[in-house]
């Protein structure tokens, strides 16, 4: 990733990237579908842990708080790695298909909550609002801490922005 | 648009597209920056009406019912162009590319949603909570009614889904 940082995404190829880390391209197209993925290495073993948190906090939270709990895991573990967020961050900012990317990635692990909170007996469309609900307060709390000062704790922001949100979305 | 239905969106060049709409290559791109932007065409119209019913509404409505009181407008709109609507979103199914450009211009959606809100008097992080919640509403709104009977009608689905939302996102 430090070449996205030192030369622009667009201008790196992926034989920089494979010989950077010492791989044929071969190899590494065995791990990545394409230079994009590299960005999005982790999601899935985060969306794994993501939502299994969520099944767990469901056994005695409403799905709202049990969604943001299971981000607020989630969050803590992309906050071990700030530095590289920060760097992701920036790098992404700056191109419009990753842009894109990271929104399908941020509604694909919506889609993986609803499907979770389904199983769990939520029903159709309270399961597929919440987990946008949840969503939702994640992507901006994370756009918060991601640009805020350092002393900033990302699962604190998620819980506070979820009050904020519960608020906001309040019956008048 | 037709011509994506029929012989798939990858396989449809901007060639085919002016031709079949009368236009040369050069004023296609005069109006279009790709072949994606013809499904997307109408976006920055229903921007704008979105957007000023909403800073309307915000004279006498709490900002969640105001960005959704917006939407409703925006979907009656959407309303009146069912077959389009269907056509275009089985088009957007078929493909990842499109996926990512359809959540973009959400993404925007949101951003300009939160931008009125600031501008209005709604302070962060409240004004980008409150844009995504409605961003979220319409999006699995939009999902049932465009998959959803004939009789469905998207506005009154739309401020159901609020309804549901609201209950969702209640503090408990």
């Amino acid at each position: 990733m430090a070449l996205y940082g030192e030369r622009g995404f667009e201008q790196t190829t992926v034989a920089e990237i494979a010989k950077r880390a010492g791989l044929a391209e071969r190899t590494f197209f065995r791990h990545f579908s394409d230079k994009r993925e590299v960005l999005f290495s982790g999601a899935a073993a985060l969306e794994a842990l993501l939502v299994s948190t969520v099944v767990t906090a469901l056994d005695d939270q409403v799905p709202i708080d049990a969604v943001v709990a299971g981000l607020e895991t989630a969050g803590a573990l992309i906050q071990q790695r700030r530095d590289f967020s920060r760097q992701r961050q920036a790098i992404i900012a700056a191109n419009t298909e990753l842009q894109e990317r990271e929104l399908i990635k941020l509604a694909s692990l919506a889609s993986a909550i609803a499907n979770a909170l389904r199983q769990s007996g939520v029903r159709e469309p309270a399961a597929s609002l919440t987990a946008e609900a949840g969503i939702a307060i994640f992507k901006i709390a994370f756009e918060r801490w991601v640009n805020g000062p350092d002393e900033l704790d990302l699962p604190t922001v998620i819980r506070e922005y979820l009050s904020v949100f519960k608020d906001v979305t309040a019956r008048g």
